[in-house]
């Protein structure tokens, strides 16, 4: 699929079992191997882009495509367990799976826990968990793995009514998206969120040689930088590094100024605490900063010409 | 100074600096010796208290004692440095210090840049850094560095409004707090907030044999688990934990119903990511638990009794 | 290139700097781009290995090429250093660049102080830096990751004497190596090695179905687990968890009483702790496995009939 | 206790759970509160030392008081498990306990698998785990948690033949020692060596102003630097640059031609992966120092006058 600046798209996109998963049965272990979970619609090539640009993706449209969604314990996955990273001889967590109702007319989604007859009913806040370009240096990787260009952040500030600006690494950027949550606590606790395949509409667009080191994103109320690493203090100073210069760069101050600035009023949600590499955002509310203009106020461009997709 | 549970006691607080640090040109490193930062008020016993119980704090009130509170970058100290325990070869950040005006009828904050003109002000959020009670098994530690019995913290959440459990380790308990900021990103990144002399208003009262094994918070929305620890990921780990457990706990769900009802409703920012322990915070709303008793309705007990208090 | 099991292979490779950097004025941050440190020789293909399978590369002998040898501090490279992943806003440590004179008939290198006149011999004791297969899963990865596929790990126990056992993941395995040194410290301490060109022999010998998790090594008086990861304790762990599974294996004990003999007897020096993941090493002396034989003997088969390129 | 500088003071050491566990069925966790582990010996003030002094501990001989020696599993302790630092929701490991045949004649430890009929004759190579100084601050600090001032660092380092430089805090220094290990892996893998009643035989000795940061050890062929933190990168970081500048002191150099050397010549074990901080060495050969003089030659005059007491 190819298209140009400026478009919009619609994309649906399958859950992260490729929709294997159906009932509580459906052990995730035995329906889906390590290395086909994630499944990512695309790539999309975006005409035009070159290395080094920036491309803009605005979700003005996210929502669920199934009456159910799915949340599971995998086997050594989640922060509340030995992983394949953090490996210990302790037998893993029993696999369970949960099975939540979607009523998108109400948005909602109802939890049932397995155990006993305790139930809760949630709003809705739908997001997609993996969104990236593809690599640099002729790299080839899993989208599992979160890194400089995208892939698995499993944020839920990547909801409808975000920009998100990735670099470009490659002719045509070569877009992908997928993994969508019905909603999801902020670190990604037991490893999954509530995974639901989504109908969404997206708007592209890109802005030449402005490539970020890391992704960023904006919503109306605030500037946010990523960082994917591990430990967790190497993905939170990334995030908060990227801030800092951010800052500088859009209010002209030096470095330690911002570092000051941004040190009183930043916020620092994790992603995710789960993946092969963990993300925490750096959120900058837009008041700090005077309102500045962020890449010619690409975010509001995109928001205005897909306002009538908006959910 | 000694009072029984259910008393209201006015506090006064000296800034981390012992209030040494009065203008831009007094470095910290050169004014305060390491082991002299964060000097606190107290130790204040509760009588009653016995090692097992919990110690509820309740902060009615906390407001800055001077119309000016003194930000720094502190050599080796923050988190976009190489530390005394992240340690590089690499020269410090330049030490340098920010003088905010504080208006406490405006209830703002004004920053100026160093560098250039650049200004901005800001809504007060006065907090306390550091809150704690004497450590078990006879030690004697640094308030300083946070662990299970409270401590040098360090997080925007413990403002008016919020009530702080911690456990009772020696007969007494002996509460001690300082450290106020008049405001403070969430993460601590530079090493310091608005550092700011404090008077505030604590209710506390104890609940016999309900010591937490972490501290914990509640204020009217959220209840609240911490963790502090290195990595950051074991503090993001033991906060998350205890969350769980308090949920399972309060629900009757069986431990991993628990811990996927937190892994979809949980909010994780960082309290601080500079100190010898960082610490990070699992906040649960309460319309996740549909609104469960906590410690018999402390909260909204102390909430009440010292409503007249509030700032 | 295309081999068979049991060839032996004569490698020239290059160092890790391509060859550019030749005096001490060549900065390796303007001679060679990141992307493009560490070439490698290869992939050689070896014939009826399948994915499953393990392959065995003993390394008969590894001979400096040239006279000279290049360390260097490269900017946010290295262990006490802020780096690409340990991000700071301090500035770089000051890139430097050393030249060894390397004697192969004394068998030494000569180190020259850049400030001073100290001079230290050294016994020269080469390695290979990096030594890999394809990885799985169809990624394509930078070498200088090291990972389950081998690559980067930087091991002076990579050395003449040695058998590297790799788990094979693709039809042919693509075995590829590069980025000698003539001796190196255990963790690559400053980010490089006396890196220098390479004349080597190796044999390969393939057992059907053995592939380990991680690469492993053994010569006459260790075998060798790795981890390669971040943090380093997760890197320690895997090496160890492995070292324990293998010597269950061997042995017929159950996990718990090979935990509890690899407690007490395994050695456990870094790899590198520079690279963007960290490899630790978990050897255990083969006393305490009763010489127990392992892959029916592949080790010292490969020696045998190698023994004439031996240096 | 109270000795002078240059005194030899013959201690006895008990085993880290206080001698209570005595067969394969008294469960450490059962027999023994945590807070109780690793009793050490001492006090001893050393008369005459002052804060800012180093404190010279020369190991003349350290000999298993018992026929016995014990190893166990503790829960949620040890390097292959989830701890009290790395929390999990999984249930901990089996506890279990092994006795290990201890022959001082023979100079072996007999190792019996508890599982099948594994045996294994290992030799003997007694260490203190646990020696340390008051610390600094007025702080005073559960000895299993080593630090600057030593305590629990768990490395089989120090072993007879070696001496152990401290940092005086406070006036006598008040040296403590204990938990003896008959031998131990690097690493302390599974949390416990053989753990051993000792008798030992040390020398002390002043160096009046010459308090390192870290505490240090020499033998006849290595300087050691040591450093204790979480995680264990940091800890690895410390010890390494401790190494750097005292190298660059002995040798005159300068700090990155001190990193340079170090890169290339050093050894770096773990002490401990277990305990609330890690331990890693640092291990510089002397030859690369062109053996020179170290505090004086306090290591081979210590070595000299307490000759007639090693083991």
């Amino acid at each position: 699929m190819s298209v140009d600046p400026g478009d919009i798209v619609e994309v649906s996109t399958e859950d992260c079992f490729g929709g294997m998963v159906k009932t509580s049965r459906d052990l995730p272990s035995e329906t889906v191997a390590f290395d086909r979970l994630n499944p990512v619609s695309g790539p999309i090539e975006i005409r035009g882009a070159e290395p080094g640009d920036l491309l803009a993706v605005h979700f003005a449209s996210i929502v669920p495509a199934r009456d159910y969604a799915i949340s599971a314990t995998f086997p050594h996955f989640g922060a509340l367990t030995g992983s394949h990273e953090t490996v210990t001889l302790q037998p893993p967590l029993d696999e369970r799976v949960w099975i939540y109702d979607i009523d998108v007319d109400a948005w909602t989604a109802t939890f049932s826990a397995t155990r006993s007859d305790h139930r809760l009913v949630m709003p809705l806040d739908p997001m997609h968990g993996t969104v990236g370009v593809a690599p640099a240096s002729d790299e080839v990787r899993l989208v599992v793995t979160p890194s400089t260009y995208g892939g698995n952040m499993d944020t839920p500030e990547l909801r409808a009514g975000v920009t998100l600006y990735l670099p470009v690494n490659v002719p045509g950027a070569m877009l992908s998206l997928g993994d969508g949550h019905a909603r999801q606590g902020e670190g990604e606790l037991c490893g999954t969120g509530l995974e639901c395949a989504m109908n969404s509409v997206i708007a592209v667009d890109v802005v030449k040689g402005a490539a970020p080191a890391w992704p960023r994103l904006q919503n109306d109320e605030y500037l946010m930088s990523t960082g994917s690493m591990r430990p967790l203090e190497d993905a939170f100073r990334i995030s908060q590094r990227d801030l800092v210069n951010w800052t500088a760069e859009l209010t002209g101050m030096d470095t330690l100024d911002a570092y000051q600035l941004v040190s009183q009023t930043v916020r620092t949600p994790a992603a995710n605490v789960c993946d092969p590499n963990f993300t925490m955002m750096a959120k900058l509310p837009t008041w700090a900063l005077h309102d500045a203009s962020v890449y010619g106020g690409m975010h509001q461009h995109l928001k205005a010409v897909s306002a009538k997709y908006r959910n």
